[in-house]
């Protein structure tokens, strides 16, 4: 039992003399340790990708699924515990329908996405609960045409040209704020996308095909079989 | 794991020996770290102003507008944590609805800032949850004329002639305190919040330019353009 | 961070073993910081008056304003936390229209001040909140003549010729002790009041013309002007 | 801060090792505080006497009283927080309409003690709140004739021909064991009950007139004139 | 303060690594502070004796009458805090009027107790409660005659010949183990009761005439007259 | 007071990082501290019998019996804390009502063991309660055939040829997998508990005439009358 | 009482500062200590088994089967505490009872996964309860042929060719990576299975016939008789 153990299994959220909130930030440790995703604008259309970290055969590898349809218009990944993540991704589900009964048209991934991040907020403001130990890109298109956001434990929200999380975060980052380019062509994203994650590979070994999904304005959305993604490899 | 940051993963609100709240005093530190942010009133109207902090590029500009309607003829600007100001702000909007609903006038700008500020309260003074991590300032105009408010995370509320929040509050104040008169126009009392903005920023070189609206009697609420706004640096 | 401070964000209010009610002391300190006021009862009416202390002239000086219209012929001015007294206010407001709805009649103004306290005294007995961190001067006509009491974080009631709360306490009651009368009329109250304000501020130079309003038999509140409380100087 | 104090922020009642209830011996602590008061039987009756403090000249000294009316023919007489004595006594005031109500006729004092006591003894057995810091000497007339009862914070209760409650309760208590005689008159018993209270305050000097209240079958409560009592000294 | 003090004003009831219920435990140290109380068993019937401990000749000794009346053919007697006591008693004499009406004959002693005892243990296996500090001898006479049982803070049920609680429980067990017969007279079971009394007693002067009241099939309760229970001495 | 003790007033039952419920482990002490009762099948019935341990000759001996019907056709011994074990007879007593209610015929026990024993876990696993300090043998006919289960603190189930639970619980399974065989008589089974039972009792002298009872297919369950048991002996 | 021991029996599940969850973790230690359970996908098909640990003959054997029915279609076989088991079993149960109300045909068994493993991450999310110290293999077969998914006490699901779970869960897939193949024939998948459980066992000696159960598309789930079991060993 290492130092300091025993304290956590009983903590609230609260504020820390200099204004933080621990047990977010410690939400924020869960995500870090998820695979890494993307997502990237291109002209009419978004591209989500997620890292496929090596796992055992024996599991069947759709049940690995980071890619997550919550719309025909609207698709998440996610990076945390996939436990979290999965109530979550049933939450926005439910919310979609909402959105689509009460206006009769395409969801507004803005207002779905408050809905979301509102919900993860309150489990850092009240008794009882702990913070989701998540983070989601939400991305989609609406009437306004094509949108990439985040979400993190606090329930913050910001809206993308391209956004990273998990555990190479960063260096995806880091990366996309060197190459990315508006109005790119969806190709262009979708090669852009596997070079940065390629460059969060420490090994290059380590790197396997990644998940791919596209979504324009006007179609469904588009996820890539395993050829189509090698293609870009 | 920094000295003394285990106690506060599990406090409630209640005094310390001194009658201090120091659950109240640690969420105004949040406040503190925030994006500075200013409204100053002018003759029969405000400016509302916010520092754009440097963010990645990857960012879409907009999704980070810290000045946000709450009515035709109310505005707030926040400093402190993003999510605790988006609940707020929407329960703003809906006390504006029923205000406007129960009296089917102009929004009391006075009775919206209570019920925000009520809500604020409550959070300071019942067990399970832990005080809101924002400060707002909330202006527009209403059969008085034009308001000017700031309520913090205690629920303590006070009208102004010119107000700030954030991490500059102290230097914008200290500028504004010399230099604000009753009465300016609406063009000097932007380019005298510019002026505190920029008093505010250690490194020149830091300094972009600011969000800006204004709110004058009978008018509503107007947000300036980017080249607006570069007019009067 | 100081010593003891990490304990005292957790506590309910419970005895002490020598009997005592360590959060509602605690309370008391959050009132003894707040503003210096005093009700002193005349001939057939009682002054209340309000230290005004200096603050930034940045701040719209009537929304400082200490005394408080509770009905047509009550009022009060308070000291300690300024959210938790503007929620009393509210809450006696709300009482006093109760009483006229039932009674149809001048408010009475000690079952009012009942009705305020038993909140208070609540908030000391049950788990999941803290003490009110405030003292209130409740003070009105009704139909058995002036009336002046004061209302603690304890929940405790007393009626007074004359009482003083706030930072100033001590000092005011001193003096006024050595220099009360009874049936003074309202102009020597006033001056008594004023005087009283005077001797509790160490700085002479610190002392700015206070807050004052009359409340006689058979006639509404009179809230003085500048230039009223200017003429008592 | 004085030691252990922080620890007594947090309780809730339950029992030590040795079967003692600390939250209760606490609030019996805050009782020890209070002033002196003291019931004593004589033919046909009850007096009911209470110290009266040295206090400020600026307080009205009715809204001191000690000695209150729960219907004509039952009083009581309290020692402890005033807070919590005032909000057990609109209780008991309730109890006893409740009674006359449902039985038409005086009011079963015995009944009416229970009810109270069953009040305080919930406080001491259930968590979320304090027990109550007050004792309680209720006395009155009734179908069996004169009755004196104490209640402590432990919701026990005792019937007397004499008691005394609060800081003078041993004092007042050796002197009339020694001097209470059965069946005394009225004048006796007042006469006893002033010097039994004398006898409690160390300094002869510090002795003030008491309030008086006698309460005889047939007749309602008399509550003594501060000349009625000046007679007996 | 003592040492261990703190700990124990905020426990709740749990199984200690022995298996032990500590604040049960506890409980019964403050039942073994009562006076001693008796019930024996004789021919058809049962005799309660109750020690009468020496007290201030100011409290009227009835008030301190321990044997009470639950139903016209049971009584009970108790040790321990006596304000829980007073509010098992009336929990068990609403219980024996239900099982009044439902059943429409004598009360059934066995399922009195359990209801009492059902209580009692539910309030050592639920948080936010303490248990009752008070053991129960119920006695009385049912369709199978003659019945005596006893209740322990744990919620405990046994039905006994002959049964002693409170500060002199182990001596007068030791004496009734020796001494008891079966099927004695009314008149030998009181000698004896009286008997085993005086032998908990350390000093025969600070004996006292007991509390004594018989219950036999066929008949009401009978309290003993103080004269007749000094015939037996 | 022992070391550890205080800690243990407080818990709730939650895992320890080994992945144990202490708690539960503690209730288990309890149990372990009960007197010994056996549970043996023979061929188409099941035979229970329970140690008498010595007691007062002052108790009546039925009130200590361990052996409880829950129907005509299911019966059980516990070992444990008795409040508890009285708790959970009347709530299988209850549920056995409710199935034949439901079904109409006997009662499964299997399905009416799984509603004890699902009670008993919630106990495990939510807050604000202890775990019940008991384990049951439960025992009976129904149209499967004779069936003999146990369940314990934690809520586990299992079905049994022979089971023995209480102090002598090690000793007992000892002799019975050396000694039971399948379909034994009525009376060899009689026998064999009794030799079981004697096997755990550490001085011979001990020993006293257990209670027995038996139940076979198609009859009610039979209790052992004192001469009866003693022909085993 | 070891080291630590203390601590855990209070924690609720919050994160630890490198953003684990300790709660879920030592429920996880739980599950380490159960009897090893395998699952294999064969050519339209599952196997489930379950080590039969060495325990004491009196126990009915059949009541400690592993391998229990959800649905005709769908079994499942679990590690860790039993009665936490039993109890999400029945959970199970009722909801596949639910699904075939509502859809009428096959149970499908992702959307029954996602039911247990949503309550399952509801006790890592919630204050007042504990995790369920469980691991579920739930198996079967519904319109898109064989599934098998593993669940923990985090309320993580994975889909699976072939899963084990258990004491011996890395042994035993470690042979599994090693030997498994897609489309085995059912009794190749049998044979597998069995090995890789005789693989996870130190002393050869301590090996038992494990329980077998099949299910295949189109078939109701077959469990193995002994002799079925023997015949593959």
């Amino acid at each position: 039992m290492q130092q300091g153990q025993m304290a956590y299994d009983r903590a609230i959220t609260v504020f820390s003399p200099d204004g933080r909130l621990f047990q977010v930030e410690y939400a924020r440790e869960a995500v870090k340790k998820g695979s890494t995703a993307i997502g990237i604008k291109f002209k009419n259309g978004v591209v989500l990708l997620s890292d496929k970290r090596v796992r055992s055969k024996l599991v069947e590898q759709n049940s690995l699924e980071k890619i997550q349809l919550i719309d025909d218009t609207v698709a998440t990944v996610t990076s945390g515990l996939v436990a979290d993540a999965r109530v979550l991704i049933d939450f926005a589900r439910i919310g979609a329908q909402q959105e689509k009964i009460t206006y009769g048209s395409l969801v507004n991934i803005e207002n779905l996405v408050k809905r979301i991040a509102d919900q993860m907020q309150q489990y850092t403001q009240y008794g009882g609960v702990r913070p989701y130990g998540v983070s989601m890109i939400i991305a989609g298109t609406d009437s306004i045409g094509a949108r990439l956001f985040d979400c993190d434990p606090a329930g913050t929200i910001n809206e993308y040209k391209a956004a990273a999380i998990g555990i190479g975060k960063d260096a995806v980052n880091n990366y996309l704020e060197k190459e990315y380019k508006d109005d790119m062509s969806e190709s262009d994203a979708v090669t852009l996308g596997i070079k940065a994650l390629k460059a969060s590979v420490e090994d290059p070994a380590d790197f396997k095909p990644p998940e791919v999904a596209t979504i324009s304005v006007g179609n469904k959305i588009r996820i890539f079989t395993k050829e189509e993604v090698e293609k870009y490899l």
